[in-house]
């Protein structure tokens, strides 16, 4: 049986890249190998996270919610679910797959809505207690192909691309910008061509899993 | 009629010091005076922030909140209730008249729990946006006096101090602690001797209110 410590594996990427669909693919894989896998996803995995996750979206029909608030409250969120699930898993030496974490705060709301990067930067440093992803892969498409993706999935067929949808498309374009700036900076990133089939897409996210354990068994003998 | 620029008075202090009752008798005499008043209290103070202040109670039920979840949602709530309901009164020229400001979260999370004070000071920065008490009452009293209040108030007359009692009293002495020394490092503190009948009380917190007022008055003239 492996005995690696817990590896900390985060998935990132706009709408309809394929996120949960390969989360899967690698959860299964890992178990195939006797790893114990925790697939969880931000914002949420505790009952206090989601209940926070809630309040994010239910709480815009009374009042307009702060850009501060709703920063505090994510990462409120996410000091929660590290304590409560992410670390305890890694200590025991389980695999945790997440879907989106703190590189998609910086992506939408720092790229996308303009916060401030420094007070993400901090907040990120208080509510993270010093755990990091081990491996990053984004799911990297054009915005186009993915919010078609979303929007048939969605089964919403209309045509034409109206005023909002539009304003919409030039968020989500600086919302990817983000994940490539991020993906530059941090070696932790592997950028998978999210346009491809989603077999050959799978195929890759599997090989660059293969080689981090590959990795984490050399660390292990050495 | 007056026209100086709101002023945030605050009002701190342990259980059973009066904090409410005083602050009534602040507002109706500032009322009286042609003054637009805003009476609010935290945590909570508006509906989200209200809403993050039931997280912050029942959320204890299903699984143990972290240390770091509590100050960020503290916080968030906080951002809000700035955000939404202090900056636009003072911006308006009401005055604030606040039941607990960010002073109690150093004095209970800070001085009481043993959480870092160089973490809530980082968050009172990013929640605050700039905005401070002008003004704070600090209703002070020795904890068996107000411990005995609050016990009196809630009907609860038990005459032995058990195990759990005692630790109370030990965490409550430790909060009492840090407001004096919020109180000695800051100006715009005013420690007020809340052991003395209710009314002494009220006197002397009306007098240092009109003070406030004078001093504004000057500002106004000059």
């Amino acid at each position: 049986m492996l005995t690696t410590p817990g590896r900390f594996i985060t998935f990132e990427g706009g709408e309809g890249v394929g996120k949960s669909t390969n989360i899967q693919a690698v959860a299964r894989h890992l178990e195939s190998q006797g790893i114990s896998v925790v697939v969880t996803r931000e914002p949420g995995g505790t009952p206090i996270a989601e209940r926070i996750r809630n309040d994010l979206l239910k709480a815009h029909h009374e009042e307009p919610m702060s850009d501060m608030t709703e920063l505090l409250l994510m990462f409120a969120a996410r000091a929660q679910h590290v304590d409560a699930v992410i670390r305890p898993a890694l200590e025991r030496g389980d695999w945790v797959l997440c879907d989106r974490f703190t590189d998609s705060t910086i992506a939408y709301q720092g790229y996308g809505r303009g916060l401030s990067l420094d007070n993400i930067e901090q907040l990120k440093a208080l509510a993270q207690g010093g755990i990091e992803p081990h491996l990053t892969l984004l799911l990297d498409a054009p915005v186009a192909i993915g919010m078609g993706r979303a929007r048939a999935r969605a089964q919403d067929l209309a045509e034409e691309t109206d005023r909002i949808e539009a304003e919409a498309i030039s968020f989500f374009e600086k919302v990817r910008q983000g994940f490539l700036a991020l993906a530059e900076r941090y070696p932790r990133f592997r950028v998978i061509d999210a346009t491809a089939p989603l077999e050959q897409v799978t195929e890759q996210v599997l090989k660059v899993v293969a080689d981090e354990l590959e990795h984490k068994k050399q660390q292990a003998e050495s």
